[in-house]
């Protein structure tokens, strides 16, 4: 191999992850709670099963004792040796000891749905943040649901901004919603969820059109991703996975003025079934074509 | 040229329309009605302005009397010469000299929305329908708005079966719509409405996947897209056009179970602005790479 080849390789593979990075798991939202429920189980499995350790991280939550212990009490139903929650109220909470030995004593850490805004301003750029980096990149699984899931990527979407009106069932208007900083734990992707129930391609799109290369990942409800090391993707769960790849995307982004129409041209675009796999390097559904 | 040539730039520009047809003109529903609406106001031009005789089919109205006077009031508000409505209650009516008469002398021919059953079961495989054909193919406009839109292609989608539940805001499941014989007006297309807005994606790829090759058109509400007899089509209107080219299509369809969620990989996504124009036979957006 040349020293070339060496080097596209390695661009090849970096894209979509972290070196080094444990699984990924975004999860769309409304995933079912009851034992027998795909997503959930399949998280506790990779946290180690009976031997889980579960940080739950209910700050997106109005509610977060609420939520916190709700989920904790779910994982231990699920078969988690141990699970509890994070307790942030403000920023400095998010910097202190307490928190920070939650999520060192993890196996995995697990980040409920509700208001992106929230978990941006209390977590991002704290050391909880930096901790969940560290512990993902020494294998540690992380999932979010809903908002949880949106906060993994280095880009994520943090509410409309009411231009052009509400950002479900809409259209993909420049600017339609907050386009800001997440955990990093993705690199290349965006990620929304709640996607066909709330009719959110148009949103999706509107943030992909303004950097070629993304891969757009849209969540159906009771629907996840688990994201591996090798840039493998596994769909999981009752409904659809939708995934846009800009590689060769060509829009008119930077043309176009706050609540105008985007025009995107050229995308490919998958949807993925319960068990299907996808390779983000080369971005191809794995194992299709040869039905 | 060689002869093989002739036939391949034949064979290219055949799929999406008849030979010497005129300009079709599906519409995504919830169109504005108000004069300055941009979508009616392009049909009252193309069917010739103040010149225009327009003949409003509202068969899949549930009260066809009311929609039928209503629009063509609006017609004439519009600046068309004349606008009548056709009187269709049952299967006979469209076989009977009256309702031909009136599509005869028609410059534009415009569908209106309601139930598609209704629509099918009175009025494909009539001699209205074979009509509606001629016309077109003499050059004579013919636009559909929602129910209307589904009709003008050669397969169309009539409703939900119910199968997975409602078929807004859906997963892509194997058999969530029925899909019966439209009119043909174009061919090897599929179109769906109030595409953004009820979050259709899931059912417009459920009907794609089965015809690899298919061009799937999503209309928004308020926004249409007219294509002209070199297969060129054009967005119009406040929202996007969605369109997903299927020639690279792979899905599992013959694989899966009515009710299954579907995997589709490697279609190409569009989606256009108004005044964005495609050319259906290379499947590409025209005039955006040059910016």
């Amino acid at each position: 191999m040349s020293e070339e080849d060496g080097l596209s390789a390695a661009v090849a593979s970096a894209p979509s992850r972290r070196v080094s990075q444990g699984p990924v798991m975004p999860i769309g939202g409304a995933e079912e709670t009851k034992p027998g429920g795909e997503v959930l189980e399949r998280f506790v499995d990779l946290a180690g099963g009976e031997n889980a350790r579960i940080a739950n991280i209910p700050t997106a939550s109005d509610d977060p004792q609420r939520s916190g212990e709700g989920y904790a009490k779910l994982f231990r139903e699920l078969g988690a040796k141990k699970a509890d929650w994070l307790r942030v109220e403000q920023r400095a909470d998010a910097n202190a000891e307490e928190a920070l030995a939650l999520l060192r004593e993890a196996t995995g850490i697990y980040i409920t749905g509700g208001d992106q805004a929230r978990l941006v301003r209390l977590l991002v750029g704290t050391l909880v943040g930096e901790c969940i980096r560290m512990r993902n990149a020494d294998g540690v699984i992380v999932a979010g649901t809903s908002a949880g899931a949106s906060i993994l990527s280095a880009l994520m979407m943090a509410g409309g901004t009411g231009i052009g009106g509400d950002s479900n069932g809409a259209a993909a208007r420049k600017g339609m919603v907050d386009v800001v900083a997440g955990f990093g734990l993705l690199q290349d992707i965006i990620v929304d969820q709640h996607f066909s129930q709330r009719g959110r391609m148009g949103r999706l799109l509107s943030v992909f059109a303004g950097t070629p290369g993304l891969v757009g990942i849209g969540l159906d409800e009771d629907t996840a991703v688990l994201i591996d090391r090798e840039g493998t993707l596994e769909a999981l769960g009752s409904n659809m996975v939708t995934i846009v790849d800009g590689r060769d995307t060509i829009s008119d982004y930077f043309d176009r003025q706050n609540g105008e129409v985007l025009t995107i041209t050229g995308s490919s675009l998958h949807v993925l079934a319960d068990g299907r796999l996808f390779d983000l390097d080369v971005r191809r559904a794995i194992g299709l074509e040869t039905q």
